[in-house]
């Protein structure tokens, strides 16, 4: 199968490039074993201009249902190897399978930031999450700790804090980074204490976790007692591919993309949160917006 | 009143940009007479993400409420004056009040450059276009026009081209005026059909537009039939404000920004259609991201 364009990421930015492609008549598929990426894991999105609030899960089956009304397959596998065969890509698939591109928009996104402390990956699925929306129904009046200052960590807590008894939250920094819209709804929920310029050392557990160890005391102990740990500290780009392409990353790891969202790899875009784009404000609006430029560069480029 | 952010415009690009800004908690208004801006005369948008259909004007009245329901106020009104004084900006309304800045977003957007014939204004929606990029997918296996001879008008026309049965390119002068990579592509596609040194004189139709008139005979005949008409002569920034207060604009005519939406004038940033920014492609996805971005630096700059 030759196709036009293959978009390799399943998340606002690859689904919005398959939207665009398809409404320029391009041939184009979506590869990606989950669609809406990590934006289907926002408990609450309320900056999607005209939706005063959805679920990350809900507007990502909204958007894959969109892809696909136009015509397009996701398809849930992963991009093994990308090659250049002359003027076309051959792109081998984890399932045997092999396709060919005419171009390509590397849409792979980010993956969560680990925190690297003793306990982290031994309780992964026992106590510790990346992911409040996941499995914070597993919480219900239990004690949590959220690590992070930012949006994700502050809306994590917000949202912890309707199933929870109580909910700890552990900021490395002197101030939360966050939009005013979450410290003002931490600030006002007596289930939620923050605890600032203060670090988990370790997590500890038998089976599951039962308490994180602090780098400093809180009310007299270096021990909190609780049934679960949310690691909410920011993430990185995805660059396998990339990297293996000889595209250009940026000293942060983010794929260098033109105005147009071209790569310095001749046939090959970026888009989203894996880019230097839209000043790497990592919005799904931005993320989406990137997928259409790309794409609008795309037709011109197959046009010639 | 002295507001955080005064934004200027109300279309896509301004309503995020007010969007974010409440969920920053900045205080901050809006200034515009029309609710999505040039986005609500779409007559049904296809490619905003998770939505398949909508019109543009109900996109509008969603927006705007998203932006009201976070407190926010939307006045009719214009702006009349803006002056610098001390560190803040002076804004006269046409309606004889005054507010004032300590920041501004100009999302003034576009204004389309008409035709001027009868039957223009009376058919929009209803066959008359602006955007093919928008309405060109209702086209499918029809018949339509495409009004223009520069880039816009040819590669709509070669866009449409993948969709409808047949376009015609009505051409004022007795070239196009393209790119040569444009005019290759029309004169290879035996579904142009273009025709040099003729105007359309009157659009017509029932409910819906069903033919032109030209202004001299094309197959012995002045009258063509066709299910649509793209007029694509042009659009142009509205800039006013933004030429008074000294703000750079390129060749285009378009407010100049940088990768954060900045102007060149210190406390203004600039955000949508009216910019240099999203490599110009003007759609209501990349105007809403650039919203976003300005006000992401502005909450930067505020907090300094």
């Amino acid at each position: 199968m030759t196709y036009d364009l293959v978009i390799i990421g399943s998340g606002p930015a690859g689904l919005s490039a398959s939207v665009y492609a398809s409404r320029y008549s391009l041939k184009n598929i979506v590869i990606g074993d989950m669609p809406g990426g990590i934006a289907s894991q926002t408990h609450d999105i309320g900056n999607w201009l005209g939706t005063q609030k959805i679920s990350g899960f809900e507007f990502s089956q909204n958007a894959a249902e969109h892809a696909k009304s136009l015509g397009t397959e996701i398809i849930p596998v992963t991009a093994e190897e990308i090659k250049k065969v002359e003027n076309l890509f051959s792109i081998s698939l984890n399932d045997g399978k092999n396709i060919e591109a005419k171009t390509i928009v590397l849409a792979t996104g980010t993956k969560r930031r680990e925190l690297g402390v003793s306990g982290e990956k031994e309780f992964i699925g026992k106590g510790v999450s990346y992911c409040a929306t996941c499995d914070g129904f597993f919480y219900k009046n239990k004690t949590v700790a959220v690590v992070g200052g930012g949006d994700a960590a502050t809306s994590a807590a917000a949202f912890l804090a309707d199933i929870a008894e109580k909910v700890y939250l552990i900021v490395r920094e002197e101030n939360l980074m966050c939009e005013s819209f979450w410290h003002e709804n931490i600030s006002k929920n007596p289930k939620i204490i923050v605890l600032y310029d203060i670090q988990i050392t370790k997590i500890e557990g038998d089976k599951k976790v039962s308490s994180i160890i602090l780098s400093k005391p809180y009310e007299n102990s270096e021990k909190i007692l609780v049934d679960g740990v949310f690691i909410e500290i920011g993430s990185m780009p995805n660059t396998d591919i990339a990297k293996k392409l000889g595209i250009e990353l940026d000293e942060e790891g983010c794929i260098k993309i033109d105005p147009n969202g071209k790569t310095n790899v001749g046939g090959i875009w970026a888009a989203g949160d894996a880019t230097t784009g839209s000043n790497k404000l990592k919005q799904i609006i931005t993320a989406a917006a990137e997928g259409a430029i790309a794409v609008n560069s795309i037709q011109q480029f197959l046009k010639k």
